[in-house]
């Protein structure tokens, strides 16, 4: 008899994305023809920008030749990116990382699920709700002992209060996916400040850091004073450089961050996540890592970095036409999302049918990303600007 | 405290390729000009071919253009080449399977670490020893309860024998790394047939498929009746058409697969597998998976057929010239890989120390793949026709 992990039997049925997916698909064959708009989808609308497509199609170039021919490269990355994220990135915002502190991986999502391999079983895990479901799925698919729920609502501004009980591993997102929020340098010390304490470790998700326009607004969590002996900061990419079909990501593990095992020998967790992607995983795309380094050229940061400033004009416009009809809606500053109030105390779901019935606009029902998220839905920055003034039009006209 | 996962503190201190890397290194620093013949890596050595060049050039190419933009795919990878896998790889094997019952993946490495999410942590695992090492150290961050290792040496013809305590989770790697050893269906059969009576799992590492030109020699374990009911099947083209800097692979998980939770529920293993990778992968590069695709086009296959005949001659005269001086050598057919015994009962590493002082041509201690490889060396076809010649004709002087 195969024995099964018996977690799985605990996840939810399915996956949020994967439903809101479902629906669409039947309202397109129960309604053939109608055009709708995709609002929902955590995906990029521009074409990738030019430095990295010049620099990726070099990188195929450098594979037909026997001299420049790539094959396995490092299992933690090139060094050649390494160097360039601690440069082009941490050093600007006053952070000195070692080349050796940051693992490239093929995007966020598999570090968010993996980086579980590094502690202990019994270990409780605190994860805002509502939030991006990788950090509970994977808690649940490892069997965690316990899963602290951190609401974050209207009435704590999105911003999640300590615990009660003592969380081992904490997961914080900032800018926040769903809810749009980010924490000021006092209000993320005290997560820092609380892990110091009870000795425990964030996995801080900064995948949306290049939407931060707002001055103060830390964008990386090691801007807050010692953090380095309590975080792991996961980034992508993805959202900065349009990466989400190109699949580049990377992860600091700074050489300061120290962990015990039960015998009560201390490691060190950088170590144990170079030995972990030693053995799990042989590198990102060689390929990929070209457009990556590219996309942090001072080329490629301005045409990302206009990228950023598009869909973030986005996702301003969308709130502001939300509100303008007396919706409430959060976010479109520093973030791609603007996180809305249903109306009249609307169920996601309930919201999510009218918007795609009657604007023909999809969204993501709040519900899906926790509890907490019940009577919000989410939109996105992500469409062009043409689709989503077309967008905003509808549903200001339905609201 | 920060509570690590106390299976790190059992893993071997250093992964066989790194020490190897630094040896390699160390000789370099103290032997500065001196040209020295990779014949250790299993990496390749051919310009990627034309095919999955073109394909690839022409991905990026979408990704500039709205219209053709790729972002997110889906996790379990594209359809079109799940599809052309089950047609142009399967079907004629005579083996039917539906295109949801193949997964893509960034890579073998990755898909052979994370499959064990899929089973219950009490579970025992066999491996055969020597092999690559990936199993093992898997399976000890995973904390498998018991790790059962079957011996392979010239004593039983490289083919392991079945345990005597009950297995859960068999590893089976055929063309074998490091042995370059192969089954025929009948010994294949008796792994089923074990696996079938004893409700086992076999995870079976078919990365070097490509590289069987034996007739009656199975290149796929679903080739044996009833394997469809106890086997994953991991696969890669990194071997197959060079894409060891490109990561792309694929995995296996037919639905005829069942397990049973702890509580008796019985579960489809392709089910938790495709959950497993919606919360812990986000799907291989757009760009790599087109690659792939090419490289089963009718153009693609002649191509990379061509670059597989080109390594199995290498590695056909290196065992030859090992032979001509009364070397025992095996492998070198069906494999990209020749497996020599050390002279005069030589250690692995004293061995390796010899050819590169000597010959200065490395290799891979054999016992860096286990135990029972101790007293031999691997040796690849994997470099160039002039450098493998080069050095066969080096070792031919010096043995």
């Amino acid at each position: 008899m195969i024995k099964l992990n018996d977690n799985f039997e605990h996840l939810p049925q399915r996956y949020i994305f994967t439903e809101v997916g479902l629906e669409v698909a039947r309202f397109k064959k129960e309604n053939p023809g109608v055009e709708i708009i995709r609002m929902d989808v955590g995906d990029v609308s521009q074409p990738l920008c030019e430095a990295a497509v010049k620099a990726m199609h070099e990188a195929i170039d450098d594979l037909t030749r026997r001299e420049t021919l790539a094959g396995y490269g490092p299992e933690e990355g090139y060094k050649w990116l390494r160097e360039a994220i601690a440069l082009k990135v941490y050093a600007p915002l006053g952070i000195d990382f070692r080349a050796d502190e940051i693992f490239i991986s093929d995007g966020a999502a598999a570090d968010l699920g993996n980086l579980g391999n590094l502690f202990a079983q019994n270990c409780n895990v605190a994860a805002q709700d509502p939030v991006y479901p990788v950090y509970v799925d994977a808690s649940i698919i490892d069997g965690r002992n316990k899963i602290i729920l951190l609401p974050c609502t209207a009435k704590n501004n999105f911003v999640p209060e300590l615990p009660e009980e003592r969380a081992d591993i904490i997961y914080l997102c900032f800018p926040n996916n769903p809810t749009a929020s980010v924490l000021t340098k006092d209000q993320l010390k005290v997560w820092v400040d609380y892990a110091r304490e009870n000795g425990s470790i964030i996995i801080y998700d900064g995948a949306y850091e290049a939407y931060i326009r707002t001055p103060g607004v830390p964008r990386s969590i090691y801007e807050v004073e010692g953090a380095r002996e309590v975080a792991i900061e996961v980034r992508s990419f993805s959202k900065v450089a349009g990466f989400t079909g190109v699949r580049c990501g990377y992860t600091v593990v700074p050489s300061d961050l120290k962990g015990y095992y039960s015998d009560g020998e201390r490691a060190d967790l950088r170590a144990n996540w170079d030995r972990r992607q030693h053995t799990k995983f042989n590198g990102a795309s060689y390929i990929s890592q070209r457009g990556a380094l590219a996309s942090l050229s001072e080329e490629g940061i301005r045409q990302t970095r206009a990228q950023v400033d598009y869909y973030l004009r986005n996702a301003g416009n969308l709130r502001a036409a939300l509100e303008s009809v007396g919706i409430e809606a959060f976010g479109g500053v520093d973030s791609p999302y603007v996180w809305v109030k249903t109306p009249g105390d609307m169920s996601s779901w309930d919201c999510f049918h009218m918007l795609l019935d009657k604007a023909r606009v999809t969204c993501t029902p709040g519900s899906g990303f926790g509890k907490a998220g019940e009577g919000y839905v989410r939109l996105t920055g992500f469409n062009t600007e043409e689709l989503t003034a077309l967008a905003a039009e509808r549903l200001r006209k339905l609201l």
